[in-house]
């Protein structure tokens, strides 16, 4: 198979469609793809997925941030979403032939480039975090834009690269690795969003439930249902089915029942695969099984009696 | 997406491995994959799965039944697989991008091209059937290399192309078309083959069970297991799911258990993506939400907004 690698960068701007479009247009580059994108008006917020040959994609996240950091002026923007910068996050996922080492020494990279292109405060978050408080992007954002001003100077909020004071309207910049991340909603019968809260907190990581689950409880509007909104930040370490049934246990407990559940955006084949294997205790199973994935194969490999054709 | 054409063709060779390479080398062609072969001595048949371009794989078929033709003599085959030709059965299957309706097109090209190169009796099969009765394979195939000879001659027995008359070596060739097929199967906790031939018999569709499922009970040489084989013709009409659960079911009312299940060789991600959406209650996914599968799209799109990607 072909390296790839994944990012979703998000940027702060969810409003100016124009601006929006130049951004993203701005990723064109041979050897990447635009898989996905949204704009949040309240978030004031705009995520992109994209993938790649790792060159192609660190090529892209440079030539994204220039346009981001030309057409953004943190001090007049406004926004739900907390936000510290014009390119706000910037995370590598390592998707296809690539260790989360590699994905961890080419966001080091990509965080000194962009230093040094834009004069920008960039830090080093997740699996790049050079200091355990950073793994965690909530604590690097502490404060957002207006606030970390006056805490940038300190030793512990320093930024990994970059001068230690903010652009003056572009903020700072987070750069870092971490695994795929599946946005994984469970819809309940009932209207009661106390219900919804109170098993986000029950079943989240946070609350001592489930490892690598973020959870919160949502009213649905229009709809007598409600939503706990799951974030599985390592799917391998808890898996859909099991952050499936444990919402549905604590429902049942609650004396609701689940109607219908949602993946948000994108989510990698294994997580899904996974389900299925288990739902039919298939024994032995890998992903090589599976037509489509045989089919991104490299295409350089001998097209007679390949590696991966085996006599039984 | 790429269009993409699958096929699996069964030639009369599983013993001698220097005339199964050479045959299967014959398929190497730009733009055609090889993903997997077999050999089965008892059968004295193998088994291989292409897939690429569809001018690129009947570019490999035509190779292939040259080899099989110029390097098989039936005349001294034996195996314990019914077979009635060198090459065999050749089915085409619609991957990506492409109808039912294209493939029965290309496999009755395809049988005239084989029929006129090599002056070979040439039977469309499946989808691709001229007659009802052809679309089942055992019929067409009944008889075998030796008994076709004397019944060739018959209206109902006459090929779709070629002479009248078996090749002298090569036999007759079946070309067909048909849905991708999943070979999955069940393992009971029982030793007794019996409860195992019963199932099988109960659930098959020919015995007035499911749809679009064959089925067969088998002992598993030094295993305390039996295992119920089944082919499910067409996962869109009874899915991996409802096949292990009928199987299940009827297990349990045995009084015996499942131990494990085991999909052989390929499958298409639809039919295990299914079986996830399932067991998770998703309500609203597609497969164009998995990561990997939107990979295989189009390279030649717009890099930039392209149509696949869209706000949210």
């Amino acid at each position: 198979m072909p390296r790839r690698l994944q990012s979703v960068p998000n940027f702060s701007e969810g409003r100016r469609e124009g601006v929006v479009r130049d951004i993203i247009e701005a990723a064109t580059t041979p050897g990447l793809k635009v898989l996905d994108w949204s704009s949040d008006p309240d978030h004031n917020r705009s995520v992109v997925t994209v993938v790649g040959e790792p060159e192609a994609v660190l090529a892209g996240l440079r030539a994204m941030t220039a346009r981001a950091v030309s057409l953004i002026d943190l001090r007049t923007h406004r926004g739900s979403h907390p936000r510290m910068g014009a390119m706000d996050v910037v995370p590598l996922i390592p998707l296809l032939e690539m260790t989360m080492d590699e994905a961890v020494a080419l966001a080091d990279r990509l965080a000194r480039e962009l230093a040094a292109a834009h004069d920008l405060p960039v830090y080093l978050y997740g699996e790049a975090a050079t200091r355990p408080a950073h793994r965690d992007l909530s604590r690097v954002r502490e404060g957002q834009f207006e606030g970390l001003a006056a805490v940038i100077g300190r030793p512990e909020r320093r930024p990994d690269y970059g001068p230690a004071r903010l652009h003056p309207t572009a903020g700072a910049t987070a750069v870092g690795a971490r695994g795929p991340l599946v946005a994984f909603n469970v819809n309940l019968s009932t209207p009661d969003v106390a219900v919804a809260k109170r098993i986000a907190r029950q079943i989240r990581e946070s609350g001592g439930g489930l490892p690598a689950v973020r959870a919160i409880g949502l009213a649905l509007a229009g709809r007598d249902e409600t939503q706990v909104s799951m974030n599985l930040v390592d799917f391998r370490r808890t898996s859909l089915g099991v952050a499936y049934r444990a919402v549905a246990e604590a429902a049942a407990a609650a004396g609701v029942g689940v109607t219908s559940s949602e993946i948000v955006g994108l989510a990698p084949a294994e997580a899904l695969l996974a389900e299925a294997a288990g739902a039919l205790r298939l024994a032995g199973f890998s992903s090589g099984q599976v037509l489509e994935l045989r089919l991104l194969e490299e295409d350089e490999a001998p097209a007679g009696l390949e590696e991966g054709s085996r006599p039984r």
